[in-house]
């Protein structure tokens, strides 16, 4: 659900344009805290994280935040020692206007790398960022760190725990490349739960492997991809903790509202015309069954099929069998939406009809059953469209 | 070299339409030795394997083979025991008109996928096919195993080896997709020359390594794939072996013969306006130095650049980045045909004007030097395009 007034007690937040863009759209954003929160975070696995992921995976460690600032327009990436210093300064004039320890404040930055970040537009912007913080903010802040993003993706839910009435809302940024020259994903999620740091690191990372860590548009990883989730504990439940009779129904709030803002990346894909959702089943283990998932889900010739609404099973049976997982093709039954298409071996003749029905849809459900076990790994993948390829050629540097 | 005279000793060829595409071009054709050769093959390691690949995988154990046929507009894959049933029928069609023993035969397929072979096309042309063959029938064999493919792709060296002349030629069908859903490379490699076996079969996959192991267009691997090499002997030198003084001359030929097909591969590649040339220089391990450049390779962001003729080295960063392997954003360099971009964590900022003009170029060479040891890797890639979209979403089964 998304909605332009959600908010979430506790947070104040912001967006305005202090001219990184160039084009007038707001470009630089705030989340605060009224208290100190718990803090935890996932970052790129890229081996050349951009200069706000090094700083933030340092102060994240400790477990606490109260703000994060976020700019849009510029990655701060490929910028050696000057962009660590730049995101460090960045951090300083917030931490200074809210009257809080450097430590507290945590960054991310998305846009067009190796050019330094024009950290002196952040400094002069960071009074009136501040000034205008607000309960309202949420949707002002979204705006401020959309790219090349068609919609803003807002995600909430509310839960009663205890008694008291929980909020879990995220925001978040997808893979659009023109400016930034790659794909980067930001979200920032805040809940005003009171959580059990452990606890709330392990869950996290649970949510963050069912939704984010299962998308793809374009099997690229981005040097500035950035999760982070603050709860400051004003709704004043009693700390959730694994065995907490309230945990599940918090866990439930925390997936649903990351998997869709990961589907809503997903949706605004670049070029993206539709949703694919592949389900692996019945493998050995989880990993092979994502590692098969990825296969099927980064194969250009499986998205540009389901661009053309063309319903090659080959393909994807092809897929399957490049992964490197020793399938028995004889075991290995395909099925889109439900309609069996590969069994035994060989294809389906019957449904023919059907399946060109099936190809038309926006959102398809892909499932691969191996016959090997138990284990299985979804995730969203877009297709693969001129559109993609006109944004990602004809943007020149 | 290409040139449509060639002739290797002791080989005969020929190629027919028996109707297997259905538009009346050739779709059928045969490669023969006077008499048996040694046969040694490398075959797709996809899970799915189409029936002649299993077949083949068989009966090249032996390390003897006299002829090779194969058919196009039907890949004989996923067709189950059925397929494998006609892949046998097939090959026992040429035996009986040549007099040779089935085990003698190789089979290949290339085309659509998961519809039954029509062997009594093949039976029916048998022979024709067989009553055809002449020493200047290699031009249309290659002819008759093209599918997608803009051109023919036949190169040859010839080399004096002890006072012989010794010929090695191969012909290759590349990655085109629209008839037979999918990216499928067939090569045949024929020479006259008198070899060992085991250093046939070691120089063979060294060469195989450098070349059709080292090109990729879209990162699909087929279910077909398939590269044989025959030699009959017929030059009459002395049998070759590691240390004699003619193997390096025909080790360097057999090398060209197979880059020079390679390369023809990626340059018809499918929408390919460019090819790039990604060395990997500096690794700790060759499997290393291959991983990160088929990252490279494979990653959409730089394919969809080079289309754009975008010179956004960020993109490749990127892609070294997310390989998995540890290297150090520090000591990495990137050079685009030489003009350094990337050193020391940040871009190059001179060379802009340079740069550009490197982008216009049809060959592009990309040389990331990890300074973490002493092993490379190199590959050669298409560009991905319009073109390709359009190929792969707009055929419809």
């Amino acid at each position: 659900m998304s909605d332009v007034n959600v908010k979430v007690p506790g947070f104040l937040a912001n967006g305005i344009s202090v001219g990184i863009k160039g084009d007038g759209k707001k470009d630089l954003a705030l989340i605060n805290s009224v208290v100190p929160a718990r803090a935890v975070g996932v970052f790129t696995t890229n081996r050349f994280k951009a200069a706000p992921v090094v700083l933030d995976m340092e102060r994240i460690q400790r477990g606490r935040a109260q703000a994060i600032v976020v700019n849009s327009g510029n990655a701060n990436a490929s910028t050696g020692k000057q962009g660590y210093e730049d995101a460090v300064v960045m951090s300083r004039a917030i931490a200074d206007g809210l009257s809080i320890s450097e430590e507290l404040v945590l960054v991310a930055s998305t846009g067009i790398i190796g050019e330094k970040l024009p950290v002196e537009k952040i400094i002069g912007g960071a009074g009136d960022l501040i000034g205008g913080l607000s309960a309202d903010g949420i949707p002002v802040a979204e705006e401020s760190i959309m790219t090349t993003d068609q919609f803003p993706k807002i995600a909430w839910r509310k839960c009663l725990i205890g008694g008291r009435e929980i909020t879990v809302c995220g925001i978040a940024k997808g893979a659009g490349m023109i400016e930034p020259n790659m794909a980067t994903m930001l979200s920032f999620i805040m809940t005003d739960a009171s959580i059990d740091y452990n606890y709330m690191n392990r869950v996290f990372r649970q949510s963050v492997d069912k939704s984010f860590h299962a998308i793809t548009v374009d099997g690229c990883m981005s040097t500035n991809d950035t999760v982070i989730m603050l709860a400051n504990g004003v709704a004043g439940n009693i700390s959730l903790k694994g065995r907490s009779s309230g945990a599940v129904v918090f866990r439930n709030a925390l997936d649903q509202v990351m998997i869709d803002l990961a589907k809503e990346i997903v949706r605004d894909g670049e070029g993206a015309t539709k949703i694919i959702h592949i389900i692996v089943d019945e493998a050995r283990s989880r990993k092979d069954a994502q590692k098969i998932a990825y296969c099927i889900a980064n194969s250009n010739l499986v998205k540009t099929a389901f661009y053309g609404e063309d319903p090659n099973w080959g393909r994807i049976i092809a897929a399957v069998g490049s992964a490197g997982i020793a399938v028995s093709p004889d075991s290995v039954r395909l099925f889109l939406n439900d309609l069996p298409l590969f069994r035994g071996g060989i294809g389906v003749r019957e449904g023919r009809e059907q399946l060109a029905k099936i190809m038309k849809n926006d959102n398809i459900q892909v499932r691969v059953k191996l016959g090997m076990g138990k284990q299985s790994f979804q995730l969203f993948a877009s297709d693969l469209t001129h559109e993609y390829v006109t944004i990602n050629a004809h943007y020149h540097t």
